[in-house]
């Protein structure tokens, strides 16, 4: 249940950015071990009171912290997070903690 | 598929905020109309680097963007906003968007 999420600022180049992220950085970062389920925001990542400053939101499913770590520290995990540098100017914004439903 | 997340930097009692969150908040929020599943960080939440300036990830879940967006206007989502601020001195972030697997 730990999660690992991840939020792009606005790019420069919208649609440059997705075919990098859609084309190259999925197909990668799906291959990162221990991971159980990638999602990502579809459309306009917005605040209640409109547009945010935000792109894109992914969430990346890991079974616990330990797991996410083992993840970073895996030559596929090195790779995604060096991808992650070819397609931003902005590095994206990582949070990672345990989850548990109320 | 839709999530509203809501990211709460430290407060500067964490216990008080804890308190009030799990004794309040959550009993409130949970009566929101549409609202789906509630999840929450469960100890700290980390960043690659080590800590991170947030104390708590909430994740709530809705069926799709009218839902949240009923969500905010209901009596209920008014009561839960109102509440927010009554334990925050920092207003947390709000992200609001679709979401797919990949």
């Amino acid at each position: 249940m730990a999660r690992l999420v991840v939020i792009y600022r606005n790019p420069k180049d919208g649609a440059a950015f997705d075919k990098h992220y859609f084309g190259t950085h999925v197909p990668l970062a799906k291959k990162i071990p221990g991971l159980r389920k990638y999602v990502v925001s579809q459309g306009p990542v917005a605040t209640p009171a409109g547009p945010s400053e935000f792109h894109l939101v992914a969430t990346l499913h890991f079974d616990d912290m330990m797991a996410i770590q083992k993840a970073f520290a895996s030559a596929v995990g090195q790779a995604a997070a060096a991808d992650v540098q070819t397609f931003t100017t902005d590095p994206p914004q990582l949070l990672l903690f345990d989850n548990r439903e109320v």
